[in-house]
C-alpha cells in the first residue's frame, strides 16, 4: 500500500473575489494523483454573477443558481471553450417550496421559492492538475462541510456526456 | 387640462455598478407627481448578485434571478427595513424549459432550465419621489423596451400585501 501525504497549498483566486486552501494528495514517489481536493469553498462565492437559474424536480426537489467567478463568466459570455485555468462555477441549490404568501395574491397555486440551503458544488479549472477529469475538480459541501474524495466519484462521469461544452450542463442565460 | 413636460435627469447609481437615465414627469406649476419613470435598465444590473431565484408556474412558467445593487444586498444580508433610497432589485425571468440533455443523463425528467428570456423588472427605492407607493418606483422591460406608465399601474397593489417587509415579496436565499 503506498504512503500517501498531504501537502497544504494555498491557491489565489485570480478574480480577487478571495483564496482558499486545498489539501493536495501527493505520494510518497511523487506522482500525481487526480483528485478533487478543494476542502474550502472559495471565498466570496455568494457573490459571484450569475450563470443561470434551474430547477431539479423528483428526488432532489430544488431550485439551484449556478454563479461563476470572473473568469468562468468572462469565459461563458465570450463563448470560449475551454473555460481557462482559474474559472471556478460554483451551484448553490435551496429547497423548492410553495410560496404561500405569494399564491394568496396571485390567486392560485403557482410559486414556488428557495428555501432551506441543501448544499453547494464548485467546479474548479486546472488543466494540469485535474487533466484525469477534463481539467475539472469537482467538490461538494454539506452545511459547509466538505464531502470527501469518495462522495465525489461519480461527478466527471456525469459531465462526460457535455464534454464538448467542456463538460459544463450550465448554459448562460441571457 | 395640465402641460407636462420632461425633465432629463441623470440618477448616479452609488454602487458604482453605473448610471441609468429616466425621464421625470413635472408639471408646469412645479407640484410633484408620482409615477414611475425608470425608463432604462440600470447599467450593470446582470452583474449583481443574488437575493433569491424562484419558479413561477401557470401562466407565467418561468424560472427567475432576483438581484440587488450592493444598497440592497448590504439591506438584505442586515435585515434593515425600510430599504434605504438608492436599492434597486433586479427581477430577471426566463422561459421554464425541460432540459432534455439533462434528463438523459439522470434518467427521469426532473431537470428544468432557463430558456429565453422573458422581462426584467426593476424596483427602485426612492422615498421621496415614490412617497405614494412605499418609497418604490416599479419599471419593467420587455426586449429592452419599458413598459409604460399604464401598464405597471397594478405594481404597487400587489406588493401591499407585504407592507412589513417593505413590500419585498423575496427573501434573501441563504
Amino acid at each position: 500500500m503506498k504512503r500517501i501525504g498531504y501537502v497544504l497549498t494555498a491557491v489565489i483566486s485570480l478574480t480577487g473575489a478571495g483564496a482558499y486552501i486545498s489539501l493536495v494528495p501527493a505520494h510518497a514517489d511523487g506522482a500525481a494523483t487526480p483528485v478533487f481536493d478543494v476542502n474550502q469553498m472559495p471565498a466570496g462565492y455568494r457573490d459571484w454573477k450569475v450563470v443561470s437559474v434551474a430547477h431539479e424536480a423528483g428526488n432532489l426537489s430544488d431550485l439551484r443558481a449556478v454563479l461563476g467567478n470572473d473568469i468562468a463568466i468572462k469565459a461563458y459570455r465570450e463563448g470560449k471553450l475551454p473555460f481557462p485555468d482559474g474559472a471556478i462555477i460554483a451551484r448553490l441549490a435551496w429547497k423548492y417550496v410553495p410560496s404561500e404568501e405569494n399564491n394568496k395574491v396571485f390567486g392560485r397555486e403557482q410559486s414556488f421559492v428557495a428555501g432551506d440551503a441543501t448544499n453547494v458544488q464548485f467546479m474548479v479549472k486546472d488543466s494540469k492538475k485535474y487533466a484525469a477529469t477534463g481539467g475539472w475538480g469537482f467538490a461538494q459541501f454539506n452545511d459547509g462541510k466538505p464531502v470527501d474524495a469518495a462522495g465525489l466519484g461519480g461527478c466527471f462521469a456525469c459531465h462526460v456526456p457535455v464534454k464538448d461544452r467542456d463538460y459544463l450542463f450550465t448554459r448562460y442565460a441571457p
